[in-house]
């Protein structure tokens, strides 16, 4: 594993070094890759155990554990692991809680919770109750009132916006009788979260907590179990997964097993607590840099900024500069040793993600090369 | 990769060895794992790459391709990976792929066709135009005519039932206006089939094309590309998934990459020609075994049995004997080296899934096994 650039991805993401060896043996004999204290049972791999059996049915158990014991999800909220991503759960939410009489509500924050507002109003009622559109995603809007909420089925929010950079520094607090919804996908298991806030949380796991093919959903068992909207898909309501323990079909076995062994890798660095602090001091570094050269535009407002993705543009006196700019940054951004900074299609400029597994000597290195950037441009 | 049990796991299911041995490095490097020859020009693991990147569009790319050469679906179909296993296909047909004034038309035989029959009655108009139900779906039910067609929208068929052991050994024909779809999961890759005469297949990987948590869906593009039902969410729309090359959301980009690779090996032991007769051979020796004891009672009658899973019960004077019997048969099998031979828990019994990668040798060691075990019955 010699020669690894410093991998930016917005996601899939980078990955802990201990974890891809951990899992590279998984993938060729159970047994011998010595999994977990106890051992595995198994000379398979892991690509070849059927998903009903005691290999993976430990796997299954110890993943789940390990969601409440290092992500913070209390122990009584349901935990699952489904497929199809953030998109998927985009519709499952509003097709499993709309509510007769009641309305969606959303919180627009950018490319993602469109995405998610969009399904919901082809399935029903839906309103935007805050937003940061006017002023281009820049921020975090101000938490909607109860009265906004009178009506609400739920309120769903995206805690982090990986395309503008912003990201939710506490969850908010809603009235008792409204479910609280969070797309996590992008800052999960980053610090510590007030997650029993949360009447359903759900993340694709390819940013903090594994492969791509493998989304958390969990949250309270009478919204997950309790829901069962007939006209709904069997596929696509919670409770067909609730009642089969989270294996209704055959999940990505892989992907769980990946998504525990990186999930381990955070409780043995110190949990989300050292996550938290080193995600924020990771995030400062590249800040104050952007901050402090007039050549970089960062996109968010401070108090709102990501800790996940530092988004920002280069400056010039029109569009041709910026441009020239930021394709010269790339390439000798890339040419330096650090691979996937390009913006995300919709917006352009440029995108540092820095999940958890994003090394600090990475980011030093970074920072070394914004102020040399910076110093020529 | 020693000490390996003969693994008939009905899936996910056994891979072959030189696959794990290469995912298993491109766990660690993609670039050491020298995946294909022009080789792939990244120093990470195919667990942290962007799928909008180039390395994992030319794996993506690469597998598409594979599907062509090496599965045989006709270059002009299109191919895409999805998510959710057959289990999200069974509703995504019907919502896709009804039509006013139409009826879904289905073929029942056995668990999972019932699973798809059910999701379609959620949906519209459903139909049931031949079942092999009364005689306990030991048998493949003759297809339907012209005339219990008229009014079809599709017709929907299961290729090959892994609970209860029977396959097509051929695809049905149907009239030039209604579609065929199949759910061909469990014996895709097995040997030669008439693909173009479907109008949409689909197959779960996890059993002769990969690891689980990848769907292979492939098809006419005017049922694909230009089937868009509004009220249909984004996400379970063909088309969703069509205008953007198959990668709408993040795709299980790992599962991918073990899918080309298992193609790769099915193209290097001599295609699907080659696993046709192996698969047929293995499957052969098995049955004239348990043909040849009274104490085994194969469960599908033989002209269509299949040669993917074999399903068989012990005899019995009653009840009781015929349960002691299938437990000692089992826990001594285990002992003996045969793993994940169990019945499926809603019929019990035993099955022996066989599916390509299982190693003759192993059928071999397993047909020993019967014999003495029936001498000592």
């Amino acid at each position: 594993m010699s020669k690894r650039p410093w991998n930016f991805s917005a996601g899939p993401a980078i990955l802990p070094e201990p974890v891809l060896e951990r899992v590279a043996a998984a993938v060729g004999n159970l047994r011998s890759a010595n999994f977990w204290n106890e051992g595995i049972e198994s000379d398979l791999s892991i690509l070849e155990i059927s998903h009903r059996g005691p290999a993976f049915s430990s796997i299954h158990e110890h993943a789940i554990d390990l969601v409440h014991e290092v992500v913070g999800v209390p122990r009584d909220r349901r935990v699952m692991f489904l497929q199809g991503g953030a998109s998927l759960q985009f519709c499952m939410v509003p097709m499993n809680l709309r509510r007769e009489g009641k309305v969606a509500c959303y919180v627009e924050t950018g490319a993602w919770s469109k995405k998610a507002i969009a399904e919901s109003e082809r399935i029903g009622p839906t309103r935007v109750v805050a937003s940061s559109k006017e002023t281009g995603f820049d921020r975090i809007p101000d938490a909607p009132s109860a009265e906004d909420l009178v009506d609400a089925a739920y309120l769903h929010v995206t805690t982090n916006n990986t395309i503008y950079g912003t990201e939710y520094r506490e969850l908010p607090e809603v009235p008792p009788d409204v479910p609280l919804v969070a797309d996590l996908s992008s800052d999960i298991a980053s610090r510590p979260m007030a997650l029993d806030r949360l009447g359903i949380g759900y993340a694709g796991a390819q940013k903090n907590l594994g492969p791509s093919g493998v989304t958390l959903v969990f949250g309270r068992r009478e919204l997950l179990d309790e829901s069962d909207p007939a006209d709904v898909p069997a596929y696509l309501r919670y409770r067909t997964f609730a009642k089969a323990g989270g294996l209704y079909n055959t999940p990505n076995t892989f992907g769980i097993l990946v998504l525990a062994a990186v999930l381990e890798w955070v409780r043995d660095e110190g949990g989300v607590c050292a996550m938290g602090e080193r995600n924020e001091r990771k995030a400062r570094k590249i800040y104050e840099v952007l901050d402090a050269n007039d050549v970089y535009e960062p996109h968010a407002r401070p108090e709102d900024r990501s800790w996940m993705n530092v988004t920002f543009r280069l400056a010039g006196a029109d569009e041709a500069e910026r441009a020239e700019r930021t394709s010269r940054f790339l390439s000798e951004a890339e040419a330096a040793g650090f691979s996937g900074l390009k913006g995300h299609r919709s917006v352009g400029g440029v995108r540092a993600s820095i999940y958890n597994a994003f090394p600090e000597a990475g980011v030093d290195a970074f920072v070394e090369f914004l102020r040399e950037f910076a110093r020529r441009a």
